[in-house]
């Protein structure tokens, strides 16, 4: 068994690629050691390029939210396993167990979050956020007061939705463009320190 | 039956935004005649509305794609209806309205796009296009074989598969935001000219 | 993109048809100002034309019931739209925008009637006319609870479940037969007055 | 376990109902032995007794129709176990083994139509009112390729239609006021003559 | 309509096999009045034949247990009737007819367990073993606790979900094989004494 | 986040066991160099422990059979993710990645089989394999010709069942006792040698 190319899409040179979106990739190479291959995947299209990391970042590192960052690895796992997203799953799998620091919560979230060693709140942060993922025509007023009963304002709820609502649209461009989780997420935190 | 508040969060005065936000808004309100209300939902979060809107371009306004605008809010007006979204609805219903010069055909293609007055070739892009948005654990190579046979090409999928995820992550933040549609959006072009 | 037939079968000639099927085809076009298509596609087959109708009103113009025209016609588009019968949705929506006097609500309800502005006991009618209509096999004694809770009767329940079987009925032929909603009915009461 | 009454709903004495429905009554308990308690049930309301009837009449009398007798209560029998429907199930269980002369068929059937001993030409109607019954928003034209193939023409596929919607209204009344099926039916025509 | 084979697979003479299997089907045989087909067709893998058999009676005739014989059919019969599994539903429920000494129940809880004259504390037990047959992933413990309100204990739910997992694996066993059930079991108890 | 116990059960001290229940744990911990989770959970009752291995015995070291360990393996991971069995992927999981010698390939089919680097025909392995552990009523002979085409034969399809439905019944009795999977599971054959 041969490995699977990057993506079922060409994948550019760098030396191809507009100034900004090679300088975005050359950093994450050498903050990560890698580079993911998400960035070689979507540099095909520069423009959706940039739109895609810059809400990315407008998600992930909104400075006020108050979801720890393993939470919003959870959040990800958890809906990815559902959508059948193997880049994502693995992917964020291996920055749950880092940011988490425990090398068998990623599997246990992906395989099934109501039997994964999270507290009451945190799974039902799931709940609501795997709804929303998969049948968000069922989402109603009822799951606000679940949430708020846990502690969870309506920023975090906002915070919660926005996660999984751009991760959802990650994990169908993941799919469409068949790409490939690096080796390196496979392994990465696997053993405590 | 009076009507329910534009968004389940604040709303931010035009006057207390940042000047690119209000500035986008000012220009949409110049052209449409009115501002959408999904402007000034995502207007409370300045850095997720400008992501928003900059994905929502380099997806919508991309210019090498061979879908047209018309076959574009098909996707949008499917794929939200069976997700439930009534602004994504009722607005893109709208604009398909408008670009189809077909004053049913969003209707009849909310209700069931199986029996709508739309090509062969039409409904090959919109079920695969649900089927990602449904169930993308389900998406496989059939379905582009599928989609080649009326064809398409893997640039088009890559368009129709953007189209389907950026919406999707539209319907879900309108839903938790509780987005309401303009009156506006209910009655432009119902009467064909 | 030119209309579709009216019906999959064919539609017979006014002048052929038994006398009671005329008159009452005739009847509703002087009440209405045009014939609805069911009349022309049912009048395919008179006995089922006649076994239709005389259902129709011993559930919908039964004297005896507390649900209002308006509300009837909600568990007919809400249910209707799940099944994905556009004749229904279309036509019945027009009955409701008239019924309800509220011009956005037919298409609320259709598109997800837990975003439509309508009171909580609506809302569990709904609720329970959509399992009884999607999942009757689910139906069981804890929804009458909540239905009684609401204030509803036994009565009122068994008018809520004529209503949604016989519109399932109704939803299955017009889907069969690929009935068309009159031009009428998409723009009936669009304008509130 | 004491039986459960026939009806959720009162049941009413012979004499005090309208001579037409008592007569109605009369002659099917003359013709059968005992009354179907689905007489019974719906005589609580005898204008919708009266309808009921006569559709059921108008689509399993029909006389032009090619579908034969135990056809018939196939399509009832594998619709009715879908929804989850006692009385259609047992009853007209009972009309298949009469009909067909097949002790084991209704049962067959009930449990999965998949693994009975029928026809592929049979197969392939109740796969049709099957998913006419479940899922009516997915019906479209492939299907009716396949039924022609079968050698159905389109007024087979109009009373595979009908009794396929009149039986999905039926399962819902019976559900709904928790009609109880007649000891008669369980026994009938168990053993072959 | 001729009788279908057995099995689809080749079904063994009895002097052809291993004396302890040919042993115990001559003892159900003694016992029974008849040969189940279970023996017949699980005979062609006498290793199979021995796990399969030995595994039902340490499930279905554990002594400690406080499960009735009728509720242990009553489970067997609601998960193989949504399994679509003929060969279970028809001869355990014979058995249940036998052991609950209740002509009607097994056609009852076939069809709907809701509307089945049992206890709740019997539904809370079918409802537990239905969500673990057919969606083992959405177990969790809040289901217990409903359980224990019923008074059953963490032992009984060993036993319950011992006999749905065992009797799981005997309807996909016995769908691919197509086990046919005996014309004994159509028809055994079904007069009261 | 500390560790979960073993089991939501009992376990029995070693020394406490029956003998040959004693003995087999011991001859596991001797060769595997730890003592899988799935021993010491079913020993709390040792008639099921030793039910549960013979028929596991049975089907996994049928010697006759065709698949390879690392196909049966493949069943196991793709039915066990679907049925949300944390311990059966885990577990199965790194036996998959050491008979395959592919690191990535066990988390590759847990979460998606579709896009997994496997051969045609191991495709149609696991998407009989699923529709048979997830929806064994819709099993019909359709599946077995798919099979044919690839090269199975009637005996290759028992054994896909076989295995199929012993770990369905394995991935219900790990939910309920809540089974935890051994570290060594988690880590064992991640680095390819």
């Amino acid at each position: 068994m041969s490995d699977s190319p990057i993506s079922r899409y060409p994948v550019p040179e760098l030396n191809s690629l507009p100034d900004d979106v090679r300088d975005r990739i050359l950093a994450v190479h050498e903050k990560a050691g890698f580079i993911p291959n998400v960035f070689l995947t979507l540099a095909h299209r520069p423009a959706e390029f940039r739109a895609f990391f810059n809400y990315h970042d407008a998600i992930m590192e909104r400075e006020e939210g108050t979801l720890t960052p393993a939470e919003k690895e959870m959040i990800i796992v958890a809906t990815s396993a559902l959508n059948g997203c193997q880049y994502c799953v693995i992917a964020h799998g291996a920055l749950l167990r880092v940011f988490a620091k425990a090398p068998k919560l990623a599997d246990q979230i992906a395989i099934n979050y109501l039997h994964a060693p999270i507290s009451e709140r945190q799974k039902a942060m799931l709940e609501f956020a795997i709804m929303l993922s998969r049948t968000p025509e069922q989402v109603q007023r009822s799951q606000y007061a679940a949430l708020y009963e846990q502690g969870y304002t309506d920023d975090d709820i906002w915070d919660i939705a926005g996660i999984t609502a751009f991760f959802g649209l990650s994990n169908r461009m993941a799919i469409v463009t068949e790409m490939q989780a690096n080796d390196e997420f496979y392994t990465l935190a696997r053993v405590p320190r």
